[in-house]
């Protein structure tokens, strides 16, 4: 069968409604969580979480229907997926893969789970802001053991935690990550040790003082700019856990929070979820009414938002451009800085508390505390009430110090509170692919780095573009990183990455 | 039969579910709306109309399929309905009503209408913007042309036009709406002329200048505060056109529109919609899972904002109570500006352009030419091409001034552009209402005004509630109006309370 087939065929063109409805519903469901965390009034929580519920329900109900697995028996056969053109045969077959997991959940234990984990967001948010983790405990038990009776019903595959890595990078297991994560640990930590003996600490004291939140903001949308962001394709608000959220390919909207105190917060986090924000926008139009259009994997997406975070944000020539311009913006404050101080003074690499703010060397360390112990609340049935215990021992293993609080602990990431347990590997993953990736874009554009250095982005967004972006789930991760490099992820990229650069910035021997 | 029904009973059980996942997919459009018109971004709204039209779609097919019929043929008999508890007997009747009305529609043709409504809304913003009714008039074109062929589907009344004020203000008739609208003529046409011809002109210069926006936000929520509104139950936004939408009855938003230049038209604004807001707030929670819980009619709705906007915030002994803070926001502007001063300037009477920002009077003159107007649009066949030169007309008949611009004229409004013809008259119903209740208020709380004077705002709130806000749409208009002031709607409250405040304010004879 050598024709493609007409989009016009019934079971294919009700197949593509079915799952164009999909796709807009979970776009506005996006959007009632974009609201809940950008200022819905508390008190009109509980009633939007039913909604949600609702809503959820239905959507679920949509992509687990008789009518849905009738027309995936027809179309998911290998003869006549042959016959479909990319986009279909993708979609088919990554529609069967969700159809088969959530047909596996009842669908009550669904909605349930739904309300829960929606009303459970500001459950964290308020034992966050009150340093609470009991009043915050009766919510983790339940949604870890939602979860654990889902890893049952979907099926465990080598060990239950595999499942949920699954979820997020398919095909990942743990066998791999605790090699890959072995392989960082055994170059990053002796290097982290070789950075603390060394004598040429960087000065990070004009890093110090108050930073006015507008003039951070305006910068801030300087800088999204530059990075191509289209802001009549999004807009940047407000909320307590920083994200990008793609609601649709032309409204992918990013969140930050400013801090006064600190310059660096802010603008970081901006160019994160900025990263975040161009894969989304920049998906093939074929692709906008299917649940295609988005990123193939969360590995994937978190190397984009670390590789312009890390790899352009903290690179010594994107300051050698734009450290003028952050001058402007905060008349006096910056005047005596380099951009050799400036560089300096933002890749100082410390044991901390906080994830988020963390450097990019002990970044990893923190994914791999949060990996350890999702292990253990899956593979060995921790307690979660002993969560902040587990946690705070493990900070002091790993980076010798250890929370004063809850808050400053383990109730710092939102993560746990929506269920996304398997999701923090992505960080460290999305370095890994990050490293791999900015490897082939140099050597494909030998002047990218001057370019870099004159503020030149959008050669590089281009580039993403057309060798990540725009394919969206078309390609799996392994396909996206084996057409960029010729070979599979290896964790020797990031390692080098990092030792060239804090050798340089620390003169070590 | 005596006894009430069992909330438990199958098929009343069934219903609630049914009627209570509709109000919940309301909540979500409402949202979805409210994004939409507070900062969406403009690219992203093509494929987002296409997710409302696809909830919408569900929706209409929730409210019109066979078991929502079944479950009605079941629930709406006389013998059925003496057996329910209050709430669920109005909500089967109310259920009846609409599910009868939506029936008559195709669900394509629903859905292509919301589609439209939705993008409309942003062609009109545009076209405002730019003066280009050319650039709008398809938009209207097909929205006129759908209402008409919905008035054919419903069935014509006495004429098509009263089908679409039944939808405003069940009941309400073209040939009733010409006798309050003649008798309201009678009265203040001549009491314009009157005021027209006063030497004793109010002072108004001190309204005049640059008054900053930051300010006019912080007062704006001051008096919001005052008024009773929750704000951990809402939120205070910005919009082109101001509105309030209660998405649940704890997330009550409201949105105005700064203007520099112009210190009364958001805080005015403001405390209009934040009436409307009071009357979601405070509707019971028995209700809130129910598609009874919001404003009776578009009446009764706008005699709330109508009433907290002028009868309150219009009147002396507000303003010798809040000058003070008034000042305090924008300190050395009003120094020797005395609360009568304020009072008068405020009320000062001259035929506009602008419905919005019209005073109290003449008002109605601006509601009755587009009632005229709409009556054209669906009693004559007026073509929607000749609106401008119709419009430019009946202003310089009424008003004795036209448009020089669309964007001042045709296009001001954003009623049309949803597709909300016959909405206009509920302006001037309301006008009419909230005399007539505050009246009964006076009659029930002799120091009603003393208390007002002295900012003493929430024994009226708590009056309001109790008379009109708890019951939501458990008691239709006319038992609202008969049960407060014992007799149906009476233009004479209306043109009373006009002709005493402006004798006073201009000195007539």
């Amino acid at each position: 069968m050598s024709a493609t087939e007409h989009a016009g065929s019934a079971p294919l063109k009700r197949f593509r409604e079915l799952t164009g409805q999909i796709k807009q519903y979970e776009e506005i469901l996006g959007l009632v969580y974009w609201d809940m965390r950008t200022g819905a009034p508390r008190k009109g929580i509980e009633l939007r979480s039913e909604a949600v519920g609702a809503l959820s329900a239905e959507t679920f109900k949509l992509s687990t229907s008789e009518e849905m697995v009738g027309l995936l028996e027809e179309l998911n056969r290998p003869e006549r997926l042959a016959g479909l053109g990319e986009i279909d045969r993708r979609l088919v077959e990554e529609t069967a893969l969700n159809v088969e997991r959530n047909r596996k959940i009842p669908p009550d234990m669904y909605r349930e789970y739904v309300v829960l984990t929606s009303q459970s967001e500001s459950a964290w948010e308020e034992a966050k802001e009150k340093n609470d983790f009991e009043g915050f405990v009766p919510y983790l038990e339940k949604i870890v053991a939602f979860n654990r009776k889902f890893v049952e019903l979907w099926g465990v595959k080598k060990t239950p935690y595999d499942t949920l890595l699954d979820m997020y990078e398919p095909g990942l297991t743990t066998e791999e990550l605790d090699r890959l994560f072995g392989e960082l640990r055994a170059r990053l930590v002796p290097l982290a040790e070789r950075i603390a003996s060394a004598p040429a600490k960087p000065d990070v004291s004009f890093l110090q003082g108050t930073f006015g939140k507008e003039a951070q903001k305006k910068f801030s949308k300087h800088i999204l700019g530059q990075m191509g962001y289209d802001f009549e394709a999004g807009r940047l608000d407000e909320s307590v856990h920083p994200f990008a959220t793609g609601l649709n390919k032309n409204d992918v909207r990013i969140t930050t929070r400013y801090l006064e105190n600190d310059l660096t917060s802010a603008l970081f986090g901006t160019i994160h979820e900025g990263g975040h924000a161009l894969y989304e926008q920049n998906i093939q139009d074929a692709l906008a009414d299917t649940p295609l259009c988005t990123g193939t994997s969360m590995g994937i997406h978190e190397s984009q938002s670390r590789l312009w975070e890390n790899m352009i944000g903290r690179s010594l020539g994107f300051w050698r451009r734009y450290l003028p311009d952050l001058k402007t913006h905060f008349p006096g404050r910056l005047d005596d800085v380099s951009a050799e101080d400036f560089y300096r003074g933002i890749n100082v690499v410390e044991p901390s508390l906080i994830r988020i703010e963390a450097d990019e060397l002990t970044y990893n360390l923190h994914i791999m505390i949060r990996y350890e112990i999702e292990k253990m609340l899956f593979n060995e049935d921790l307690d979660p009430r002993r969560l902040p215990e587990v946690w705070n021992r493990k900070y002091e293993e790993a980076l010798g110090i250890a929370p004063p609080t809850d808050a400053e602990g383990v109730l710092q990431d939102v993560h746990w509170s929506g269920g996304a347990f398997g999701y923090f590997p992505s960080y460290s993953l999305g370095n890994m692919y990050a490293a791999q990736i900015m490897d082939a874009a140099r050597q494909a554009m030998p002047d990218l780095d001057e370019r870099i250095a004159s503020g030149d982005l959008l050669p590089l967004k281009e580039w993403l573009t057309d060798r990540v972006y725009r394919h969206g789930k078309l390609l799996r991760p392994s396909e996206i990183i084996e057409r960029i490099s010729g070979k599979p992820l290896d964790s020797a990229y990031l390692c080098d990455y990092l030792e060239n650069k804090y050798r340089e910035i620390y003169r070590l021997e």
